[in-house]
C-alpha cells in the first residue's frame, strides 16, 4: 500500500493556504456537531520515525476545543501494561461520545515493532491481526469513527531529517535509536508495514496514506480526511450493522427449564466440613496462580436474591486480599455510558496473577439493556458475538474465565423477597425495582436462555449454580473454581 | 471457519415448524418493503456437493413473488465466458433494485474449484481474492444486500447421501464426478474452503455457515438470516460510506487550463497522407490483436461538439467490423438505472480479441451525475476509486485501456454550436441541453480536472486530444491507439 499509494497532488502554496484555512474552519464547526450527535472520533497516527506525527497532531488540535480531545503518546508497553491483554491499553483510551482521541502511534506500531525485531512469531502475528480487526470493527459497529493515518517519508527524506537533527546538540536527543535503525533497514521495515497495512485495511476502518514530506501539506491531507470522515459519520448515525455469525467453538448447554433444582442441597455439617477443605485448597492454588502469573476472571450473573453475594464471599474468603478484587457492577456512570459498553470491563481486568470477580457483568447488554430497551435490537443481537470476541481476547491472553449463572425458581425468589421485606435488617436489600424485574421473569428467562446458548464458548462456558440451597451452590462454585485452576496450573490432586 | 463454526441448535420439530412459518411470512411481507425501498438482494449459495443448495433455493423462493426474483445455476465458465473478465458473468447477474437474485454456487465455487484442481497459482488466487472483495464491497457500498451462505455437511453425511443416490438407477445421474471426488478428498477441499471463507469474510458481506444436515432446518437458518439481513438493510438505506484512498499507481496529468491548444493543427494534405498510413497500420494490428486475443477498451469523453464522433469514425474506419463495436452511451434506461452504475458497462465489455469503443462512458458518474445531483456526493466521491477498481479488473484480465479526453476551448464550442444552429442539416446535433451544459462550463471544468487527476492510473491513463483542429485530434488518437497496441503486441515498427 505504501509503494502503490499515490498521494494527492500537492497544490500551490496559495491554494494550500486557502484549503488549509477552509478545512480548519470546517473541523472547528464540526466539533459541536459531533458533540450534539455524540459521535466519538478515534484518530490513530502511525508512520515512519521523523515523519512528524507528533507535531501534526499538535497542529490539528489547534482547531478543537481542549474539552473535546485528548492526545496520548504511546510508548512501548510498560511492565505493568504487559500484564494486561494486548488491546487493553488501547481500549482504555477510546474516546467518549462526542470527543476526539488522538494516538501518537498505537496498536500498529506495537505489532510492527515486535515483528521487525523478530520478536513475534507468525502465529502470534496472525492472532494480533485478528484482534486488531475485531477491535476496530467493534468500535465502528458501535458508532465510533476510526481514522487511521500512515505518515510516509522516503528513505532519503528520513535520512535528511535525521542528519539535520543530529547536526545540532539541541536537537540530537530527538533522534531515537529506533529512527536511525529504521532508516538503515528501511526496506525491511517497509515490508512489514506494507503487510500490516494490507492485513488491516477494512472498509469500515480504512488506512489513509499521508505524504508527510511537507508539514503544511500533510496537515491539509489529514484535515481534509478527518472532516470528510466526520461528515460521513454524522450521516450514518445509529446505523444498524450485520449480525455476524458466531465462529467460536461452543459447548452444549441446557435451557433453564431443563435444570433440575431438586436434591441440590446439603446438611449444615457436610457444608462446613467441605467448605473448610475447599477454601484451604483454593488458598493454596491462589498462591501458585500468583507466582505463575495466571490471570483469572470470575463472572457472576443470576436471579435477584439467588445468592450471588454470599457465594462470592465464600470464594474471596479463601483468597489473599493482595491478589483479588471484586467489582460490583451497577448501572453505568455517565462517563461509562458515553463509551463502548465493554469499556468499563476492559478497564477492570485483573493483572496477570490476579483474580477479578464481577458481581454482575458485561452480560447486562443482553439482559437488562435488551429488556429495558437501553440499546437497540441490533445492538444486543450483535453483542453475543462481541462478547465472545471479548472473552476470546482474554482467553488468548491466557486468562481463566469462569462464568456462573446462579439459578433459583420463582417460588424461592418470592420467599426470599418476602423474608427481606419482613426483616428490618434485610430491608435495604429489596427495592421496587426487584419487584418490577420479578414481573418480567418470563422475558428474562428467554434472554438468559439466549445468553447461555450463544455465549457458552469452550474457552468461556457458563456454569450453572443451583442455589435453592445456597450452601450447595457455594460448594459447587468452589469446586468449579478449584477444578479450573488446577487445570491451568497443570495439577490435579 | 467451517471447523469452528457452531451452528445454531436445531429446535424441536414443533418449534422448527412454527419458526419456519414465521420466517416465511416475514420474507413474504418484506418483499414489498424491498420493492418500495429499492433495495436489491444478492444471495450467494455455496457449499459442499450434495448439501442441497438447489433445493434450498427452491424452498426459499416459494415465499417470493416470481416477478421479484431470479435464480441462476452457475456452471463452470463456458468458452464464451472465459473470454470475459472473471467477474463479468457475476456482475451481469446482479439484481435490480427491489429484487432478489439467487446464485446456485458462484464466484466462490469458481475460485475454490480451480484452486482444488491445482489450476490456480498463489498469485492468481490472491488476485481473485482482491477482485472478489472489491466486487462485494462495491455492491454493498452501493446499497446492495449481499448474503453469502456456505451449506455444510460432514464427510460422513456426504458419503451417505452419495451412496443413497448411487443405489438407485433413477438418481444415480445426480451424483457428479466432482461430488464423488470431493468426498474422497474432503480434507483437502476443507482446507481450500476454509482459507477462502476466511479471506473473504468481511463485515459488510460476512459468511454464514449453514448446518445442512436436515433440509427443513437448513431452510429455517437461511430464512432467518435473510429476513434479519433485510431488516438491517432497510434501516441503513442511503447510507454514506467511507471514501477509500486510492492505492493504485497514478500518472501525473496536467489541469485543463495547463493544456495549450495552440499550434495543434495540420494541413488537409498532411492529414490525408498520415490518415491513410495510420489507418492501414491500425488495420494490421487489429488482425494481430484478434489472433492474440487481446481485448481493447477505448473510452471517449470530451466537451459537447469537441469532435468525438468524427474521431471515433477515423478509428473504426480502419477496423474489421467483425472485431469491434461502438457503444454510444446516453442516459441510462430504467433497467440500467435500477442497478449498480457500472452494470451497463460490465455487460458491454468486449470479448478477448475484440475492441469496444465507448462514446461517453462510466465517467458520467463523476461528471453529469455529480453536477446534476443524480447521485449523492458520497456516491460520486466514492466513484473515483470504484472506477479505478473497475479498470484494474480489466487491466488484470489483460485488456488495453485507452481513455481520451477531447479538449476544445469555450470559444471553439460556441462557434461550433452556432454553426450547427445555422446549418439546417446539422440542427439535429444541437439541443437546448447542450446550451444548458455550456452555461455550466466552469463547474464541468472542475469535475473534469478532478476526474483526470484521480483516475489516471498507470494501467489506464487519460490521453488529451487537442481538438480545435479536429484533424490534429484524429491523427493523435490514431497514433496513441497504434502505440498502445504495438506495446501489448510486443512489436514496434
Amino acid at each position: 500500500m505504501i509503494r502503490n499509494a499515490i498521494f494527492a497532488e500537492k497544490p500551490e502554496d496559495l491554494e494550500l493556504k486557502e484549503r488549509l484555512k477552509a478545512a480548519q474552519a470546517k473541523l472547528f464547526a464540526q466539533q459541536m456537531l459531533l458533540k450534539d450527535h455524540k459521535v466519538p472520533v478515534f484518530v490513530l497516527m502511525e508512520g515512519w520515525g521523523t515523519a512528524g506525527k507528533g507535531s501534526l497532531i499538535g497542529n490539528i488540535i489547534q482547531n478543537i476545543d481542549p474539552r473535546f480531545f485528548k492526545v496520548f503518546s504511546m510508548d512501548s508497553p510498560s511492565r505493568e501494561e504487559k500484564r494486561k491483554p494486548f488491546l487493553s491499553r488501547y481500549f482504555e483510551k477510546i474516546p467518549e461520545a462526542g470527543k476526539f482521541v488522538f494516538l501518537d502511534s498505537g496498536w500498529m506500531d506495537e505489532v510492527t515493532s515486535a515483528r521487525i525485531n523478530g520478536k513475534m512469531s507468525d502465529k502470534l502475528y496472525d492472532q494480533r491481526i485478528a484482534s486488531v480487526k475485531r477491535f476496530e470493527r467493534q468500535l465502528t459497529d458501535n458508532g465510533y469513527l476510526v481514522l487511521k493515518f500512515f505518515c510516509h517519508v522516503s528513505q532519503k527524506e528520513q535520512k535528511k531529517r535525521i542528519d539535520t537533527l543530529l547536526a545540532s546538540k539541541d536537537t540530537r536527543w530527538r533522534v531515537s535509536k529506533e529512527d536511525a535503525w529504521q532508516n538503515k533497514h528501511y526496506d525491511k521495515c517497509m515490508e512489514v508495514f506494507e503487510k500490516y497495512l494490507e492485513d488491516t485495511n477494512t472498509s469500515s476502518a480504512p488506512w489513509y496514506m499521508i505524504d508527510a514530506k511537507s508539514r503544511k501539506w500533510a496537515e491539509l491531507q489529514i484535515l481534509e480526511i478527518i472532516t470528510q470522515g466526520i461528515e460521513v459519520a454524522l450521516q450514518n448515525q445509529s446505523l444498524a450493522v450485520p449480525i455476524l455469525q458466531n465462529v467460536f467453538p461452543m459447548e452444549k448447554m441446557p435451557l433453564l427449564s431443563e435444570i433440575s433444582l431438586e436434591g441440590c442441597e446439603m446438611t449444615e455439617e457436610a457444608y462446613k466440613a467441605e467448605l473448610k477443605v475447599l477454601q484451604s485448597r483454593l488458598g493454596e492454588l491462589h498462591n501458585r496462580l500468583y507466582r505463575k502469573k495466571v490471570p483469572v476472571v470470575i463472572a457472576y450473573e443470576g436471579w435477584d436474591a439467588a445468592g450471588k453475594g454470599g457465594n462470592i464471599k465464600r470464594i474471596t474468603g479463601a483468597l489473599d486480599p493482595r491478589g483479588y478484587e471484586v467489582h460490583p457492577i451497577a448501572s453505568p456512570e455517565p462517563h461509562e455510558k458515553s463509551r463502548h459498553y465493554l469499556w468499563r470491563f476492559w478497564t477492570r481486568l485483573p493483572k496477570t496473577g490476579h483474580i477479578a470477580i464481577f458481581d454482575r457483568t458485561w452480560y447486562g447488554r443482553v439482559m437488562v439493556e435488551r429488556l429495558e430497551g437501553f440499546c437497540s435490537e441490533n445492538d444486543w443481537r450483535r453483542a453475543y458475538n462481541e462478547i465472545n470476541e471479548f472473552e476470546k481476547e482474554l482467553s488468548d491472553w491466557g486468562a481463566v474465565i469462569i462464568k456462573f449463572w446462579v439459578q433459583i425458581d420463582k417460588d424461592t425468589q418470592l420467599a426470599r423477597f418476602t423474608d427481606r421485606q419482613n426483616t428490618p435488617e434485610k430491608q435495604w436489600k429489596i427495592t421496587d425495582e426487584d419487584w418490577r424485574n420479578r414481573e418480567k421473569w418470563d422475558q428474562y428467562e428467554v434472554a438468559v436462555n439466549d445468553m447461555i446458548q450463544k455465549t457458552s464458548t469452550t474457552y468461556a462456558p457458563w456454569h450453572i449454580l443451583e442455589s435453592v440451597d445456597k450452601k450447595y451452590a457455594r460448594i459447587k462454585a468452589l469446586k468449579i473454581v478449584i477444578e479450573e485452576l488446577e487445570k491451568v496450573l497443570g495439577e490435579k490432586k
